[in-house]
């Protein structure tokens, strides 16, 4: 058997913490299992920034583009926000998505039913709630130019973004979108603001073209960018597939993630297109949640979310199906026995730290 | 006494038919309060489109710059989807920001006691809600240019919108925001994406140089702008006043709006700055909800939040703070006494369409 190639950035604040739990389940696997997972590591944000003057080394640039996938902890705090702009903890994070290529992101916002009261909406309004953001992640205000801060002087200065999109970046990650419906409730709802942005007018038609040339068996609707954060305050579980773009979905996925009552337990998968020859994907896999530097380092973080970016990860990048849904089915049996972390406890729940609720889930794995 | 100049732009929709009720009110101040109110009447919208061509006419552009404040109602439907972009019924709301340059735009996100079981959150989260958030309105990517579609050849276009900030713009936004505050709970919060844009990096910088210099009185925290959205579905009464671009400011004020169960009631003012001489302001008032295409023309849209727009135009155009604080009182007492449209209609509530809502308020007033 090939070895599997993982390589693992912790990065900053609870990354490392909730880390340290998905290698354990990693180690199991290879015993247990056989998987062949082969592991290496580096350093990504405040630390490699501590390390290096830069928010990711070149040497772990290479090895993240030879991995066959990368997992991602979380980056930033405190401690670098006056770092200059460029070499930022984001900065690394960026810079993985864009050189890897990695413009399409799946963010799942799912509500695990043991957690349905822990939502800020009704419970009604949330439980079962299943919804698939497929935001794309290597274009848009993100990346164009000009990107920058002029001096006008007279003590003014001019700050620039550049949002640019074309018709090849918006016809692959809407594929993506259509695709990934297809193996869902078959609906997809496209969001932008064609209304006031030009950019928004040609991601309109585009999906519209797509759809109609090779996906007309998925139903497609479009909703303007704001209307669609209120449709998810309103009532959620309309939704099967959303796909938007950069900057829409980090806004929308983020409200998505609020609304579960599970946002320290929301996982994502950034992906590559295809390789022409081999046919694999590059990929990153990273909790929706941040670094949290308030709880880092005292052991009570939540390794959900990461663990569940490490499910998906055995989904995408190596195919192991079964091995997926076992891990998801753990960490919901996990939750339905009432063992919880901080951030989810509830009434007659057993409070547990990183470690325990790592272990409990590789216990149910 | 010198006449109250009001320009009245019912629009599309429901626009009409909720303008209809204010106009009552109007009438009634004139009468019994001797209110010297001089109204004129434009079309904007689509069926400004259908009756000259583009979505506002030079001469009702004229009236609206002339007038001393102009009351908005809704634009847009079905019936002009496929309108090219220049004359969308958008470009009608849009010219009229731009050119009266009404850069802030004042949406207060208020949850009346009567209607917090209608929210999608739990009662407890939004019951007492009151934020009010600034939103820029006249630069950023709504404005900005190159604003394009450029065909590349090969079948492929590239759509481009820029967001562009300069110092004054946020200086003077941020005075906003800050003023407000005082005459609040005295704390502003500011939402950027400074993390991948450079012209959050330059709102960030001018609104903490602006509150050192002017406003230190004031409590003033940053938020990530996907933060923010989180925070608002989280825990929506941990803000006072928001500060934010145009194009946050949309969907952000959008979530807020529908967090409070009131979206059918929730109105704005849109300003400009003082002017040297006279001291007065340009400014536009209008509902945030939208033309509800598909309840138009039958009797049933609430008229509640153009009234409550109008309760603005009072308090801000007029400084008719006493009439302002009645009409508002005036809501609430209809709300209390169980009296709904369809839209917040509620058990052992009556039931009653625009014109009776309407006049149920004027009652009260
Ligand atoms: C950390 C930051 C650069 C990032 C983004 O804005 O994309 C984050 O908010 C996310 O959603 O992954
Ligand atoms: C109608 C549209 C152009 C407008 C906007 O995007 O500003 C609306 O959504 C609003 O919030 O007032």
């Amino acid at each position: 058997m090939t070895a599997r190639n993982l390589f693992l950035l912790p990065g900053d604040g609870i990354g490392p913490e909730a880390m340290s739990e998905v290698r354990k389940i990693i180690v199991y696997m290879n015993e247990a299992m056989d998987a062949g997972f082969v592991t290496d590591e580096g350093l990504v944000g405040g630390c490699a920034y501590d390390a290096h003057g830069a928010a990711i080394s070149e040497a772990d640039m290479q090895k993240a583009l030879a991995a066959d996938a990368v997992l991602f902890g979380a980056v930033g705090g405190p401690k670098w926000d006056s770092v200059p702009y460029e070499v930022r903890p984001e900065a690394g994070l960026l810079r993985l998505r864009k050189d890897l290529q990695l413009f399409a992101n799946l963010r799942p916002a799912i509500c695990y039913p043991a957690l349905a009261s822990a939502s800020s909406l009704k419970p009604e309004l949330v439980e079962g709630l299943d919804i698939l953001i497929i935001r794309e992640l290597t274009g848009g205000v993100y990346f164009g130019e000009p990107k920058e801060i002029i001096d006008l002087g007279n003590g003014q200065k001019r700050g620039i973004d550049t949002q640019v999109y074309d018709t090849y970046e918006i016809e692959r990650i809407a594929g993506v979108a259509f695709e990934m419906a297809r193996t869902r409730q078959n609906r997809v709802c496209s969001m932008e603001k064609r209304n006031v942005m030009k950019s928004g007018v040609l991601w309109n038609q585009v999906v519209t073209e797509t759809h109609k040339t090779k996906y007309s068996d998925v139903q497609l609707e479009h909703m303007l960018a704001d209307a669609g954060g209120m449709q998810l305050v309103r009532q959620p579980k309309q939704f099967d597939v959303i796909v938007t773009d950069n900057l829409f979905g980090d806004m929308l996925s983020d409200v998505a993630a609020m609304l579960t009552g599970s946002l320290g337990m929301l996982p994502s998968a950034s992906l590559g297109a295809p390789d022409g020859k081999t046919g694999k994907r590059k990929a990153l896999y990273e909790p929706v949640h941040g670094s949290a530097p308030d709880i880092a380092g005292k052991g009570v973080a939540n390794p959900i979310a990461m663990i569940a970016s490490f499910a998906m990860c055995l989904r995408y990048s190596f195919n192991m199906v079964k091995e997926a849904d076992d891990l998801e089915k753990a960490i919901a049996n996990v939750l339905d026995k009432g063992i919880r972390t901080g951030d989810i406890m509830a009434d007659g729940a057993r409070q547990v730290g990183t470690v325990e609720m790592g272990e409990a889930i590789l216990a149910e794995f």
